[in-house]
């Protein structure tokens, strides 16, 4: 299954509280697109949030993140890790 | 120690084996100042490159990246993560 990091900006003020119910938010839906969120790292100060995540193809990372109501803004396969 | 996630972008074309030694470069280093490479993920496509790192600083991992020739781009300290 590809990997993919994606990233989500203008979050400044983000809490803990915040990031897990967002993170929670994508978790309840994600097996409708056979995507599974693994992590995500969060900047409450530079309001920038990564989330890695297995799926199908980049598409439906982002519909989850979307009908979750977070839309990304952008997304990239990283096959290569280190 | 703080945990930061930093981004490389006009990578395109970039090989397992570019990466690993970008990685490696770090690694050598990065004692001198106190900061630890955990793990990269890259996209040859895209060109993008994250690394998330442990350090005392995001000067301090900037500088380790800078001196191993490969500047980061933006660099974000990451406190929360689920």
């Amino acid at each position: 299954m590809p990997q993919f990091m994606d990233i989500h900006r203008n979050m400044s003020g983000l809490t803990a509280d915040d990031l897990l119910a967002a993170h929670n938010a994508d978790l309840e839906i994600q097996d409708t697109e056979d995507v599974v969120f693994k992590q995500a790292w969060a900047s409450p100060e530079d309001g920038v949030i990564f989330c890695l995540s297995d799926g199908p193809d980049a598409e439906a990372v982002k519909r989850i993140h979307e009908r979750a109501g977070h839309a990304t803004n952008e997304i990239h396969e990283v096959p290569l890790v280190v």
